[in-house]
């Protein structure tokens, strides 16, 4: 496989997974939401039923931590049949608070391969996630002095990317993605006829799964995000 | 008072209470809220409770329904001393699902300044909801097709708009904002050095307030957003 870089002018990251930790807390927070609802089901059923009401919930509450405490809330009130305690209700707003307010772990090289990259490509971040939650990770994170600016999408469909490109003025053979969501990062850039690399976290969330591994030729997959440096011009 | 528009080439529009309703939901959420909590408080307390915990949360939630939820869930708890019912739990949650999925009601004269002002001007919508909200309501206003597209800000002041000024790469001098909002739409226009225009919706959050008419004679104050049309080229 030998792709083309020589063309690219800006360069996308994922923020969650791709520049920092965060389907972890996520799973940790699942964690403590099955123990404070134990009495009522297994931690399976739990998982199951909580995962089913996000899906449900996603077009009305969208990506984030906010829709996420909703829809815990809301699980936690159909698995108890109502029965759930007041204290438990507040217990998961505290859940929620925490994972909003939690230190920002950066990923292995990250910051190495931004430093390298930023004088010779224009650099944003482009995530789904919450606006405030993610312009406030990249402060922590101490990153933002790389990127020329923060994008949050509402999806990550081709017509999202399609329309930030337009806006933006970019065109799609300037334009690279790098993130970890085969899904959301690589297989909407190469239908738009975009790059994308594919740096898989060891984490994924089941609404973030593609069967199989379609279009594995027209795309670089990388186990560290350090190793794009052995492809791009820095 | 004579303010000179003909260097404009971008028009940022607030999108809540300037294109379409919305505080008025808010507040018949707000009446909705204390009739469910009627048994603990006054209405007069029970409003100031949740505005206050909503300025709690502001820093970690954001502007947005979801957030609006979330702080009501959390002073219902509050204000009954962890006694409310789970099916008020409920019913809080249905509230605010309600306000998410409601029908966009358009204000005055929208459709026909966009209109004419679609082909002198480029038109961006410029909000500090929460970007999916926004994204939906644009939709289903039927208003898109007018606007270049949507930036949604995490907040409204000074460096919020110098930064997306600069990343859009639009000068100060070519930049016009209109808002309902003195606090949000104009004075920090005002003080970066573009040029805005205040129409005042008559329902404004407490948190939007600004004491005094201040800056009364550097920008055009409206009844309408129709006499907009006779300050500009259209």
């Amino acid at each position: 496989m030998e792709i083309d870089y020589t063309g690219i002018k800006v360069i996308g990251f994922d923020a969650d997974d791709t520049l920092w930790v965060n389907e972890t807390y996520f799973r940790e927070t699942e964690e403590r939401f099955a123990e404070l609802l134990e009495e009522y089901e297994t931690k399976n059923k739990i998982d199951q039923e909580l995962f089913k009401m996000e899906m449900d919930n996603l077009e009305l509450y969208g990506y984030g931590i906010k829709g996420f405490m909703l829809s815990m809330i809301e699980s936690a009130l159909d698995l108890s049949n109502r029965n759930v305690s007041q204290e438990t209700i507040s217990q998961i707003l505290d859940l929620g608070k925490k994972m909003i307010a939690h230190p920002v772990e950066l990923l292995d090289g990250v910051e190495e391969v931004l430093q390298k990259l930023e004088n010779r490509y224009r650099l944003i971040v482009l995530t789904k996630g919450d606006l405030l939650d993610q312009e406030r990770k990249l402060e922590k994170s101490g990153l933002s002095k790389y990127f020329h600016h923060v994008e949050v999408l509402s999806d990550k469909k081709e017509h999202n990317y399609k329309n930030l490109l337009d806006h933006l003025n970019i065109k799609v053979e300037e334009f690279l993605m790098i993130g970890n969501s085969l899904k959301s990062d690589v297989l909407p850039i190469l239908n738009i006829g975009a790059k994308a690399v594919h740096v898989p976290f060891h984490t994924t969330w089941a609404h973030e799964m593609v069967s199989g591994d379609e279009r594995v030729n027209d795309h670089l997959k990388l186990s560290s995000l350090r190793d794009i440096l052995k492809y791009l011009n820095n």
